[in-house]
């Protein structure tokens, strides 16, 4: 009988244990629960590019420093799972972005993921600042819906190319540690 | 004796299997901590219509396609919990919107519902994309203060009516699963 | 062994009492896992003032009422611990706000604050209304990333001054209930 009281203390003790600390487990150390790495390419319009276009400025920077202050743009840009801006697109990014510095460039991204594959249907939402003078920088994913209900996460930009502000590619590497 | 630590072992089983599983379970299936259902009127400003306007273009749309993409709004509608836009508002959504397709019209949402009634007072902050060619479309709850302090959930935009740009109404089924 | 049944028993009850009303404990009772205090500065740019302008209209208001309705503008404002536009920052806020009401002044914001010093490195997503005629309002704390991964909460704003258009300085009191 003792046995069986021991037995029982000792799983108890392990028992209240995990559902005290439950909650302080460092997410850092945390794998994610899913993780999608794609490719963000952004063609701005230039007034004769429609076809290929896939960004617009919706307000001009303004004369505050030299790095286009305030500029606005709104996006629909394909995601690839390379870095080929000629692979078949897997979901698309939409949003608006503005460069906010007047040391540099820099910018701030509110934008939604959208997939509508076989593998996915749903979407992930992510706002925040995009320091691009970084080599890698987090965004926060703040929710999703359908196949990513309620998520939430980090997404961290790496700058893969750019040409001028005709074109930039990012590598978005998309850390989800909440899924449902 | 022995009866007794059987139905102990059983008990333990159950409680375990219950905290293990605890967030492994699918919040699809869940049932919303709250429901809240309500039409949203947004009524486009055209320079003589100030006293009935609750939106206005902020920025026009770019030449980028023809479904005006880049035109940002914004706008302080009144909420309604029927599709009447004069019954009297229970709440109001603050934010912006704009459009983001060249192929189709296609909307991004950042916007705060602000209740400040008898029943509740307090934000709801949500974002996301607004697919306007599907029948509904989820967007995110992100955040809220108040009576709704900290939540979170999606809200199902269905398009009830149009009359070209001066006036839409969407109703916005908005389901939290976290309420505190 | 009568008394070790009893004793495990009453354990039992109180062991899953607490798992089951954990998520339940009201967090408007709740001390935040973190609180900062912070004061920013939003200096906005007039032409002149290229210097000490941390802010830009990027859209001019609408006609839509007497209250710059639209007017959308850019930011990356210092953030100081006391009230002092010329004490040392530490921490930057950039993003954007735009004001969104056709009878007061009422404004709505999206942004990032920006730590990078030896206390704190990483970044605090912010979003919500400001309704600036509320001698307090809160926004939600939507993400975050570094020494901030993952959390959430409220911000409340406090309007400490203004000049006209020149100048304003808010508090903004960062409470935290999310800390990994």
């Amino acid at each position: 009988m003792t046995r069986f009281i021991q037995f029982y203390s000792i799983f108890f003790l392990l028992l209240t244990h995990q559902v005290a600390s439950a909650r302080k487990t460092s997410m850092k150390e945390r794998k994610p629960c899913k993780r999608i790495v794609l490719y963000l390419h952004d063609t701005m319009f230039n007034g004769t590019n429609g076809f290929n276009a896939t960004s617009a400025t919706v307000a001009n920077g303004t004369k505050l420093g030299n790095f286009k202050f305030g500029l606005l743009a709104v996006f629909d840009d394909p995601l690839t799972t390379d870095n080929h801006l000629l692979s078949p697109p897997v979901a698309r990014a939409q949003g608006f972005y503005f460069y906010d510095m007047k040391t540099t460039y820099n910018s701030w991204f509110g934008y939604t993921v959208i997939f509508n594959s076989t593998k996915y249907k749903g979407t992930i939402n992510i706002m925040g600042a995009d320091m691009m003078d970084e080599k890698t920088r987090d965004l926060s994913v703040v929710g999703g819906t359908g196949d990513f209900f309620m998520t939430r996460g980090i997404v961290t930009f790496r700058t893969d190319t750019f040409q001028g502000f005709d074109y930039f590619r990012v590598q978005m590497d998309i850390k989800l540690f909440e899924c449902y």
